[in-house]
């Protein structure tokens, strides 16, 4: 188990270091959260597996549930049940979550206390930064199947985000989709330094005559 | 008089500290502009009075008139009769209104001279950066009641904005929410440390029971 | 020719150097793209011709066939033919605009590699940060007149770009603009001297009369 | 008491056959709610008193309290405490609203029931249609002022609503209101007649000499 | 068969009957999509079994490969790969699903021939109305788990749309939604009754002594 | 020259009918303004030559200058200067544009006095409903190229607007325009015959191979 542990953190580390981007075209152009969850601040770069929140509007309460479930280098992954922007989530429960493992957040909401979530190094990938709080009423449900930006995550879900935005990965696909990012990073190496160079697209790729074929001309 | 003065620039320096998040639950979750309004730096942080504007879409001239209303430590919050995100303000309107003691601006429409703006450190919270001008043709209002990003503003009331967004506290109020604020903060303070510990919300709110009595199961 | 280039390359540096609101200000308030185009980083700050594409949503084949076509000190101006945020360009296409001498990118879509093009100090201005990949399927057309944010586009327009957005300039209208840039730059700094020292506007350019002929009324 | 009643009716009978851009403009272009609220049937026709309501996002409890306060001839006036587009409203409610003698309902969030609140003939301004329903768990406030899409609202305002929007006006400014409605209407019937002849109103409003003065050329 | 189909017909009609406000509340208030999908035209009610649609942005190629697929009585259901609002569908391919059984689309982009849509009475619920053409260039995957508008959409879910927007149901939660929109439906009779006579909420509800223990005061 | 202006209006009816849709097709899918200009009433189909107009935000004053400028079988076409929702237009405006020839009304910005246009039948396609009034102290420009909703709009251009939204047409291929609209016409005819009698898109079109080879899978 040991063993297992570690060889798992090591392909987190490969998750996030291939990056959203990469990730995303290596599982065939799927995957991508929408574009508006944005970081609270630059550079974050995370790789894990979600601990899923479904939650009413304005309703913190389920966090405090989530919480326990966390296992180190988890990341909470947020959706309310009806759109809202309220600041779900500020510096105590980030303190909390980060006890207990947790290595970031993703939310289809607002989030809070950005200066103090930023100086903790705790990332946010959000909907809205908003100071207006919640209540704790109504039960919600953890490690169900949300839709959160327009992608269904399921617990356990692999999840990265980096400034390009969040990504969601497929347990059973995640060696393949490592495979397919090392293939593609080792490829754009070759193909940045051509490009660096002042060689072409145009003459890498071979695109002239499909493009003639394709209709193009120039005039 | 001196006293005074230095009495209400304590408050305000506790205002700014304890923060827009902090000020809107204490004064029992109300008085938060909306979440569009965003800073145009980070890091700002600021608590004062307001001076309000209501001005024409796309006619700046009132901001002259305001300047002149200006007492050392005040903030300008400015909101136009329809909606408009032209850059109403920029560089020079800030020098002349940091010359008069003006600490920022809260404006429900463009800013524009962001980079002039930021080597100023004068903070702006805006609905959208545009270098698109205005005019100077049409009168409007200054120091009356206005909507400002969805809250009743008055001449008077108290700002505070950090990177949270917005939020406004009347004057005679402010007393209990200061009160309140230092409670909160206190009591915040020891929950953070027992979280930090790796103690549960669930444990230290004690909500397990209301939990199950709403509903929750776990599976 | 190589003094009409670096007579060109002083005249693109005015520019820049002038800014966004200025150089609009100096061509009568006009020219700015709609301020939902956004510096991917902050500090950016360019001027350039411009070299123009028109694609399909989802389709970025071709921005290949636009690099062939730059010219040092060039700027890429991209419009989707109907709205779409996929992040049509990345960091291999930065790499291969730079080596040809493209200084920066405006997109009315999305963008994405965000960190690396931070890293290459590649200045974009975009609708939207997205991972979300496209294809290369189907033509479309560089260097026509395009409409992008709001503006029409003509290739070889000047394009000027920074923290307060983008604004297009017509190359027979820039000597003019550039010295009316000059002569407002020089009035501002005047009038930056006297606003710092606490002079108001209402006095330095004489608006109380015309106000209370307005009908503005002190109570 | 009788008598103020049958004034009282006569009154909101002129506001609304005034209709919302008549009474804007007659009292200084001012009263216009935002744009966004649009009615879920064209023709409604509207003028009464507000009863206001301030209530948490998806709670919409407070709407029984506030009918128990509904005079003949009110209208309910709506707005969460933070942005919400549930359904918060719906035929029952409007059964029970129209018992009461309540004549439409304004609100800054979402609405449902469409098909049965048309049948019903009461007229809805809404953000949004949502069938999203809501909870009563959270005490809000009734005859309050709220901000309703961007205007301050009292309780016993006047509100004016048709096919172009919503507008509130005040007690105290009701007569001159009417008076002025009753001036620009017969004005209105003049110049209409004159324009249907083919008269311009460049002509009719003198506005050339204007217009030459402002700079205007013809080419 | 011929007797589980006639029963299927039956249990479609009761669905749309119900409509999609109380098949929502009759599930725990949950299955809305979300609320920007409007009707093309007013008074259309279906309830169907969802044929799924996955397809890139811009190509509608897809269409034609699901229609094979309907069997009478589905509804068609599309969310396309990254966000669009081209006109992916209008009157031929209706005209093609509609001899193939299909009774409406749900699709979260744009919709076109809005008018012969409406003339043959094939209701359409889309985020958008546009002209904007599509290609057949890339295949996309028809009756896979798509996310439409914020919910999670299997092919065979039932679907419910009418005035009011659109609802998701499980197959297998059917029967228990049907039974609990009836029970909802009886009672909401007698309620709306009552409401109708003048009776309060407050009263039939037993709101009041809740509400004062939540801290509702009179003033 | 009787002849040519019926020859003309014979022309935009062929274009009317044709509707936006097909013109948009027939011409290479270009042409169509951003589908959030919609008309203010169902059923609206128009087709004639644009007289633009550019104004500032709040600024109405320049439809009275263009009025003079309209023929017989005109539309007026409108965007402001920045963006705008104020009602620019209403039935006094529509009264004296109709006495001259005007048949109806696009603008980038919002409208009011909807329920006089419609009895009028005086067709807008309008980005708001608006009675938010406007001002006249600000000249613009009357026929000259303006950016509306996304497309480049030039004096005389051919406008279309029907139910699916706006498109333009260059005067110099209208011919070519109206040819392909009847080829397409005719083409859909005989397509829609066959689609209504069952047979498949996929055999009409012949997909089925062209689709496997791309990699389409049936499971």
């Amino acid at each position: 188990m040991q063993n297992n542990q570690s060889a798992d953190l090591e392909k987190m580390a490969q998750l996030a270091q291939a990056g959203v981007a990469t990730v995303h075209e290596a599982q065939g152009r799927r995957g991508c959260l929408q574009s508006y969850l944005r970081p609270i601040f630059a550079g974050g770069r995370i790789a894990g597996r979600a601990v899923t929140i479904s939650a009413p509007p304005g309703d913190n309460w389920m966090f405090h549930v989530a919480i326990e479930q966390i296992l180190p280098g988890d990341i909470l992954i947020f959706a309310p049940t009806s759109p809202c922007d309220d600041g779900y989530f500020g510096d105590l429960l980030a303190t909390s979550a980060q006890a207990r493992g947790c290595i970031g957040l993703i939310i289809d909401a607002g989030v809070r206390d950005v200066r103090d979530l930023t100086e903790m190094g705790f990332p946010v990938w959000a909907k809205a930064i908003s100071a207006q709080g919640t209540v704790k009423e109504t039960i919600g449900s953890v490690n169900v199947p949300i839709v959160c930006a327009g992608q269904i995550i399921r617990s356990g879900d692999l999840i990265v985000a980096d400034d390009d935005g969040v990504c969601v990965v497929k347990e059973e696909e995640l060696d393949d989709v490592l495979a397919a990012c090392s293939i593609r990073m080792a490829a754009e190496e070759v193909k940045r330094a051509r490009l660096a160079s002042g060689e072409l697209g145009l003459d890498i790729y071979d695109m002239r005559s499909r493009l003639v074929q394709k209709g193009l001309k120039y005039v």
